[in-house]
């Protein structure tokens, strides 16, 4: 069947600056191997151009820095995790009991966190810290709670249950050394003290 | 009695040093009284000035701008706040139960922090996120766990009782607006969950 002639819509972007988002995933998209396989520090420009089968010059025109580099790859990863929360499959995506959804959620982000904590360090300057990203954990876990039946003042009580995930903080208790198996079993205690007894 | 003639020891400043450190506290504790008369926004150097009795010309040469004596002025607070729960008057300090110590603890905290936040703000570049102050605080937190009879994580769950007590968490949910007496009363039911049932 040939491609149907469609009139270009007001919200569409043209063709090529749809080519330049479609190229600028593909080069997040090779970076996110990169960590997957060598962590954060095995993630330079040219391994980018090489993995992503381009020039480097294409990695620094879209990217500017390797520390810009690092503030694209934190924002997208950031982005696909939200997506994962929200219509990815259970037991982090919806569809699972709340208590099970909470411990995934816990388990996911307090391994997305390490990995990001490297990606702000890499980024210097170029990250900004984003409020934004805060909000949404903070309000999923609100949800949660209350579809677990937890009453009270649910804002606080997120943030309670969110601290001992976050970079700061777990710069400042200094994770290195520390399994995250410990850390996780000592987060799962304290959500089953927040959500009550008998979990 | 006559005052003994002492030899100096070598750790004892000359007298010089001991003059300048006592003019630097009479400046603090001058400008301690403006921030619990008007706030820190009618802190200026020639209020300062004025309430010590002194030149505006030795403010400036003791802390160079406003924003150091904020910086110095945080610090001491801090200080006189540590010197509070170490060895001041139950039942923050020593001497009562160890649930109300973690009560007056929270609120203490609570009230310190909106000011500091404050004086982090009007310090700007001058002042430095100080790490020993939240150490200090984990620490007493985790002691008054453990003389509670808590066991588990007592780090991780002193970090999730710290959170909705520290500055930069109380800026992202916006505390101007939501009553002081509200996020204690979410923190004291916080406080129950984590010690455990029948608080």
């Amino acid at each position: 069947m040939p491609e149907p002639v469609l009139l270009p819509l007001a919200d569409t972007p043209p063709a090529e600056r749809r080519d330049a988002a479609r190229n600028r995933v593909a080069l997040l998209e090779a970076a996110e191997r990169l960590v997957a396989a060598h962590g954060v520090a095995g993630v330079t420009m040219d391994a980018v151009a090489h993995e992503a089968g381009v020039g480097k010059g294409t990695v620094f025109r879209r990217f500017e820095s390797r520390e810009g580099l690092m503030a694209a790859l934190l924002n997208h990863s950031e982005t696909e995790w939200q997506a994962a929360v929200i219509s990815g499959p259970p037991p982090l995506g919806p569809g699972a009991d709340p208590w099970d959804r909470l411990l995934a959620f816990g388990r996911s982000r307090l391994e997305t966190t390490i990995v990001h904590a490297e990606l702000i360090r890499a980024a210097g300057r170029a990250s900004t810290r984003s409020t934004a990203a805060y909000s949404f954990i903070a309000m999923h876990v609100r949800y949660l709670l209350a579809e677990l039946g937890v009453t009270g003042d649910l804002q606080l009580l997120a943030i309670a249950l969110l601290a001992p995930l976050e970079a700061p903080i777990l710069d400042q208790v200094e994770l290195d050394g520390i399994p995250v198996d410990r850390v996780y079993a000592g987060w799962v205690d304290l959500a089953s003290r927040i959500v009550g007894q008998g979990r």
